[in-house]
């Protein structure tokens, strides 16, 4: 077996305590077709690292060595047929609350635990473009979180500084791409579980509209708006997988069967040309913390000067909606996802999130409808808007979080982290988060981009011009 | 004043005790161009008809004869622009849940009456295009029956056979029609108001699918799917009306912007290849009347020997959507649209509609997030159905009742007039419903064919290739 190491580029700072493997889905392409290394190589040194200390409540289950391996040196002997298989022996993980074949999906509550026969179908198209299956990594417990601490499966450490939260819900495939043992992760998001995570874990969170990926073979949030989402270090991988994924599934009632992803896409030089909106600063929230609020304003100066067309706008219409999801009756989706078994299992899930699923009860189906047509009425308020502007330009967070601060406040700064990402997948918005700066506790912060259905390749070519000009690239 | 029925075709058997003009919009169109009449001839017919028996519970307001006889003389000026206005001179009504600027809308329950400034959309698109109204018509309160008799305003008579109901709940826009008193009607369809009555008064239903009329300045039934509808004696009549009507609503969060009624339209000659599906006769429900049943039948032998692929068809997919309108989720719709003012005039409305409405406080949002699911996994499941078939053959309602049958029991009959009606709007499908036969009691009995959005014209085709050869004709 070759050492990887000596055969890809290093990362530092994973906080794994030594330089990690690079196996980017680019980097790792450009070594096997350079033969330099077979997915056998690769798959080995993953197995080898997911007993490290950055690997602590990441993994809720793992492939074992002798499947990993085995499945490894199949695909070694497809190297002659790479050009077919567009996600040959890159490593992926996959969100506990998504099916994998023969593989438990715990959804993060172990009572809740069964083992499909069948895997979704965004990780059989994973697998059939050859990509390689490590494990299914942690989250909090029904997707229902920003957090990333609700799980009876441990807490996953932030790559960059221990003391502060991953975010959530997909906080186990954040950790599992920032420390180099995936390539890409499957998350999902619903409320900002694709996007937050990505913001503290310092990669790109890629996030389709609601519609574009198969949603059949999952634990639902939410399911009219849930979706799979895609990690990766740089925006083009996470938009290349996409790509992949991305697929009509006539079985699935919510698929879209009209769901194209814009193939009008700007080059990196004319993304400088699009049309971006940013909160007006009454519309900003930091949340008390001076730091983050500092660093955004720094990168929104930078973005200005860069980018041609930067406006300030009225961000209300896209909060309105927030309140939705974590105080109003979106979160009987959750109880229709997962009531009946909670009901069934009085002692299982954890307190808070039986509460809160369970509570959202007191919400009439006219409250469901009310929020219905409020959705409806501002996706339609918000067409001039996207008229006029080709991405809005936002804080992933307000702020970063310690582990501390949410053991001290469960819920109120659980409900901060989603103040700029509650709303998109309601009104059907794509959106990619990718780093912009880091602070002095190490701690990376991020900036999303969004835009309507569709907009996936353009706001991979926003996100690519922002970061190509950045001081983090 | 000349005597429009020395000049226009005339329509026996209404229930009027004599001969009543028609007043088609092709016939007026006619009229007018070779200058056989003025608008104001035929609106001072009108006017002079509204105290007739037949005109009996129809109206609950008239447009007073000075206001009536302006707009109408405006209009006799405007000859000359006959060409640009597609509705020139046409006379029609509004169910009473439409709002028309500075009329009381009532949706049947006075103490809920208030007086707009403003006109409905579709209004205003049929004033613009020079059609002329003549006033608010009667329903089963706040939309919810079925049956015509659900009304503080009166009863609608039938106008073939007193005894029976005019069906609901656009029961006085069809007899509006039905009499002569409205070359077209509007009414509106939840679950089948806009086909029923187009049944049991022997005239043609058209209901787009919902989306493609604006639903602004309206008492919403089902916001989600209600649709405004379109009475008239012949469906390319109720189809060219449509047209006019039929613009994207920017302003209405529900409209759709791609709506677009089906361009591609077969020949009268070539409807007969279209492949039609018919339930199979287990799924077929006559509620024991044997008359209708085998009335039905004739009509199917007929279309069977007309039409060249008619295929029997499960037809469960479609009726497992019927309970959820007046059992389950729909009707807390109708609570967000009516609730509130019902709790705050506990002696106002009917009180079984009343207790329809705020019973629906039972369901949950999960129990609304579940119907929506089962909804849209409908419509998946109906994918294949819609690529083998053109359009769905049905009878229009399964029995015709009597308003005796109906006092016996309000609820269960009223119940059975939505088998063949209640899953269409949910499923977002078009339907249009033509007379096919006559009972011996002399009440009329429809057929409805039934398509996917945007084939309005496609059905119209169908209907009109339906009646071409029919009997009734």
């Amino acid at each position: 077996m070759v050492s990887v190491l000596d055969r890809l580029p290093t990362i530092a700072g994973s906080g794994s305590g030594r330089p990690i493997a690079d196996i980017s889905p680019t980097t790792l392409r450009n070594a096997y077709r350079n033969g330099d290394l077979l997915p056998s190589d690769v798959i080995a040194h993953v197995l080898s690292r997911l007993k490290d200390v950055d690997q602590a409540g990441v993994w809720i289950s793992t492939i074992g060595p002798g499947r990993a391996m085995s499945a490894a040196r199949t695909l070694d002997t497809k190297i002659s047929e790479i050009d077919m298989l567009p996600l040959y022996g890159v490593i992926f993980s996959v969100k506990d609350c998504i099916d994998v074949a023969g593989v438990p999906t715990t959804a993060a509550c172990p009572e809740f635990a069964y083992t499909p026969h069948d895997s979704s179908p965004v990780v059989k198209r994973a697998l059939a473009a050859g990509a390689l299956f490590v494990g299914k990594t942690n989250l909090d417990q029904f997707c229902t979180g920003l957090v990333g601490v609700r799980s009876p499966y441990g807490v996953p450490r932030n790559p960059h500084n221990p003391d502060y939260i991953t975010g959530g819900s997909s906080s186990g495939a954040a950790v599992s791409v920032a420390t180099g043992t995936s390539s890409f992760a499957l998350g999902t998001d619903t409320g900002g579980s694709g996007r937050v995570p990505a913001s503290y874990c310092g990669i790109t969170g890629l996030k389709p509209a609601p519609g574009a990926l198969s949603r059949r073979g999952m634990i639902y949030a939410c399911r009219s708006f849930d979706t799979i989402s895609v990690y990766a270090r740089a925006p083009e991988d996470a938009f290349h997988v996409l790509e992949e994924l991305a697929a009509f599934d006539p079985e699935d009632g919510l698929s879209d069967p009209n769901y194209a992803i814009d193939r009008i896409a700007p080059s990196a030089a004319s993304a400088y040309h699009c049309r971006l909106a940013v909160p007006q600063p009454s519309d900003l929230r930091f949340f008390g913390n001076k730091e983050v609020e500092d660093l955004f304003h720094k990168v929104l100066g930078s973005v200005r000067t860069r980018f041609h067309h930067v406006d300030e706008v009225d961000f209300s219409a896209f909060t309105a909606i927030n309140d939705l999801m974590f105080f109003g009756p979106f979160l009987a989706e959750r109880d229709a996802s997962v009531g009946s078994f909670l009901t069934q299992h009085p002692d299982a899930g954890l307190p808070l999130i039986r509460r809160m699923i369970l509570d959202s009860r007191r919400f009439s189906a006219a409250d469901a409808y009310r929020a219905q047509y409020l959705v409806a009425d501002t996706k339609a308020r918000l067409r001039p808007f996207w008229a006029r502007y080709d991405a809005l330009f936002l804080p992933t967070v307000g702020t970063v979080l310690t582990l501390k601060q949410v053991a001290d406040d469960p819920l109120t700064p659980n409900f901060n982290n989603g103040y700029y990402t509650n709303f998109a997948n309601p009104l059907g918005l794509a959106a990619v988060s990718v780093p912009s700066a880091v602070t002095v506790a190490g701690v990376p912060h991020g900036v999303t981009f969004v835009a309507p259905a569709g907009g996936e390749r353009l706001l991979t070519s926003l996100a690519a011009a922002f970061l190509a000009r950045s001081d983090l690239k």
